[in-house]
């Protein structure tokens, strides 16, 4: 898997993505090979609840020339050195003027900060601040960028797989943004992944939605069509997010704290033994703003690694191919493949004998002589799961009663099921 | 306010109280100039639920003289010689006789203690141990007390301070203590100091509602003529008792353990980073013995700072005013002002964009670039009032799920308010 | 009481017990002189649920006779010798036949292990691994176990101690192993002795029933008969097994988590300052997986000092009068009769005087004088009570919220009830 999410990632990286555009489109088609998504354009000036869709922006080249003659902050070395979203400009002007358009982080002087500009009309160019320190203050500076801001629409990208229930858990992540790595390459490449992993699965129960939107205007485009929609059938969702760098892992939880989203999340990352922390539901984040929002507050949490914010390579150059890992994508796609199996696996069972024990000796299930040597693990496992099978209590419950992973607990699932001794 | 504090303070020093009679009432008279409240007379021998009141005592003077012709133990030198509530006396006797009627604390020998007889016809007199000591134990001893207990009332004073709503909150202390400073004048004068802060206090939601009464008795009187109607309005309330000295905090919850009073206090005391602790209701205590018995079930909870019988000069003349501050009384003052500010804030805000984000950029509440060092605080502050303001949720809750002070979200609200977007 | 449980000791020790069979039948009439329990026959062939009684076993004799002339692993020696439920054999073979039916345990090389085959049609024998070890490899064994497996009847039984409720208490206990003494002569001594103690206690509110039975199938059975009559009477019960060392109390909670038999039994052993852990309910365990199996879900724990399967002599022959301790059955006994009591005085006590105090004083039930030295406990406990006592509050609530042991509230409650002030 490794190899083929870096041959992804190689064709998505130097795309210039955004909230709308050809870029945006672009890296949709190249994702739509794994993952056979349905693509659905908004138009500009769409009202979306209290929102707008915005024109859409494109881009072709942009540079600034120093006084003498050199170019610089160049589109075509690195995208992240225009202001996302900068209106068109062609013009002379000395440093003052200029400079109030630079952007660079003193804190990180080799580092291209990434800037949006997506609802006022603005133009501007991101630097490393080692580049701008020594820019010649005195002298006349040409500007250009050959962009325009035109009625178009936003596109978004949406698959799902159905299962035997109309019952839906739902995977979202964004794929607006220039060439950065772990926010947000890792997000569209894990949910690619896990399409693919799941596709695979048979006797599916549950449905699985897959949205690739761009961040924010994207998802509260998709939620004015769909969000009703997911108010009726929406079991957990999960937005995933920086989530391809080997960091610990952190579960964000959805607003309503203990949804099944969370519990499933929490229980896999506690019993699988992953290194990793649980965080509340908060307003500094991404898409599940508006999944939580108070109309809608779906069962929504997020899988992260190294946070947004927290580390310091987000939203500039350096949070690159290096700092992510393939490694790390593939065990986040494991993790969520876990997710997925106990979400499967989560039903309410029900012991057919209600009262005391059904009799294990005589459909072969315990062993004939009670000594104290045999290995007494896989048949407390079973005889926990018919005692605690009240036909009310889901798995992860019966699980945690006894301090184990739902997972183990497959095997005496399917010996009950062969014995009809549960349902 | 300290200064003032003080004048007041020394005006009510000296004068003797008890649970009736003309020092409780000359008291509250002198609070009066700072709280107009309506005093109430209750008559000798109403029914109040279990009790009745009692016949009122008035004193104008006490002493003995030793064998050896001094006066000691002498009402006019420290009212706290004489058994609140003593009988009148004038008799000689000896020693042997003397003696089952005098009070000392051998384990602080300069104390005098405070000792009550309300409802058993008695005498006696307090002395430090010191003194007692050295009294001689052969001769004759003359004893005077020079009281009254006759036919009379018991007072009580109540002042209201309107809201725009008829819900109310309550503060409660007990006017019936002699000559002690943190119990008991610290309850009074703050109250009354807190009266003066919220008077000036504009556009209030809710009700005030101030009771200086006798403790236990006086209490009980009050409830027999206010109860039910504090069942029908009550939101919550506070007893203030041993308040004025520079101890930390003690918030003592209600019986109901998690009403609007508790999350109130507590909230106030752990976010405002005051020194304090929790403790639960138990019987040991004040008038929230009255206001949380059975039938009532009041919120009420006690502001305490070093607590009664846990600290060594409670209940003697060394609970002076060396004992206290004013400094301290003016920040318990401060808590309890804060503690109004979070009960008029604390709504269930509605956020009238229910269904994804309110878009804030075209009310002009968000920066216009999304860049790596503007200050987040305010912006998260905001966007989690809205994204938590479900009309449902009250603003304790709301911060606490922040894990910040209710009043840093004053700005949002007034933000939130003017743009129409919360309600 | 030491002495007496001795003597009984030592008169069941020795007859091999089983399932069914007349060591069953004699120990339960031995027991019969200190309760005088009805014994029920449930005849072989008998359907309980998912169960079927088996065939009664019965044993005269065994023993191997090695090649050398030597009579070992005989029954007349220890009963743990011969597999429980071995079918009669009468047999010569070599050594490496024989060996398929031997039982030891390499780790304890002194002990014999407890071995039983119920319901497969087996044969076998325990020996110490010492014995084992030296045996010839060559030559011919005779083999012979004078054991009957025939239609017949599984016996256990049942005392009940009316109180003035048909509310009922419930004691359970097996008594179908041979001679080991923790596990498990220690449970049915510790219940007959528990029995004599409430038998003569006055006026009991609960109704106690007592059921002596043999593991699984016999509790089964019994279930069988009374477990709906048990669903509407039972307010709590417990399972005491492996009592009688004087290891930690283990208290086993009920599925239910917070039944009435959690709270009583957490409540004594945390305030009564015993020695214990709490453990959550697991299938690993005795006749408590029956009563709570997801049909019954009664609300019974159980009462154990060292755990069964945490003791390395668990199950073997070393389980025997010297690991256990005549002073800890008692403790045993006198743990459960704190609890009797504390179920006797459970009730949701309700003051007459629900509006403010009761005026204790007037009732003679308060001090004269309040004075800094009295002793303070006796009164806030009666206070307390009176506080508490809404009518809806059980008396481990009320005991708790004053971190109290319940026990300690008998007086208050009498001194009450006499003054009429709680009912």
């Amino acid at each position: 898997m490794q190899q083929e999410l870096e041959t992804y990632f190689d064709r998505l990286w130097p795309i210039c993505r955004s909230v709308t555009g050809n870029g945006l489109r672009e890296s949709l088609h190249i994702l739509r090979e794994l993952v056979p998504m349905e693509l659905v354009e908004v138009p500009t000036g769409t009202t979306c609840f209290d929102w707008t869709v915005p024109r859409e922006w494109n881009i072709r080249d942009a540079w600034i020339e120093t006084p003498d003659g050199r170019r610089i902050a160049q589109f075509k070395e690195h995208n992240l050195h225009i202001v996302n979203y900068s209106i068109p400009v062609n013009a002379e002007m000395d440093f003052e003027e200029l400079d109030k358009h630079l952007h660079t982080i003193p804190e990180l002087p080799d580092a291209i900060p990434y800037i949006t500009s997506y609802y006022a009309d603005r133009w501007g160019f991101c630097l490393t601040h080692n580049e701008y320190r020594d820019l010649p203050r005195n002298g006349t500076y040409k500007v250009f960028i050959d962009s325009t801001l035109e009625p178009g629409s936003l596109t978004y990208g949406e698959a799902v797989l159905k299962g035997s229930s109309d019952r839906e858990i739902l995977f979202s992540t964004y794929v607006c943004h220039p060439s950065m790595a772990n926010n947000e390459l890792s997000g569209p490449l894990c949910q690619a992944f896990l399409y693919k992993a799941l596709s695979q699965m048979e006797n599916r129960r549950y449905t699985y939605r897959f949205v690739f939107a761009p961040e924010t205007i994207g998802v509260i485009a998709y939620l004015s069509q769909m969000g009703t929609h997911l108010m009726n059938h929406l079991d957990a969702g999960y937005v995933l997010t920086c989530c391809g760098d080997p960091g610990d892992f952190t579960y964000k939880r959805s607003k309503q704290k203990t949804a099944l989203c969370d519990r499933v999340a929490e229980h896999a990352l506690q019993y699988s033994d992953r290194r990793h922390r649980v965080i509340p539901f908060a307003v500094g984040g991404s898409d599940e703003r508006q999944y939580c929002s108070p109309g809608f507050n779906l069962p929504v949490g997020s899988i992260i690694r190294s946070k947004y914010q927290e580390y310091k390579e987000y939203h500039t150059s350096l949070d690159n191919k290096e700092f992510i890992s393939f490694a790390a994508m593939e065990e986040t796609v494991e993790l969520l493949t876990e997710m997925v199996r106990i979400l499967e696996l989560n039903e309410c069972y029900e012991n057919t004998v209600q009262f005391c024990e059904p009799q294990l000796g005589k459909r072969g299930l315990y062993p004939n002589h009670v000594n104290p040597t045999f290995n007494r693990e896989a048949l407390h496992n079973l005889l926990h799961l018919l005692s605690f099978a009240d036909g009310k209590t889901d798995l992860i419950d019966i699980a945690e009663a006894r301090n184990r992973y739902a997972l183990v607990f497959e095997e005496a699932i399917a010996s009950c099921r062969e014995k009809d001794i549960i349902q």
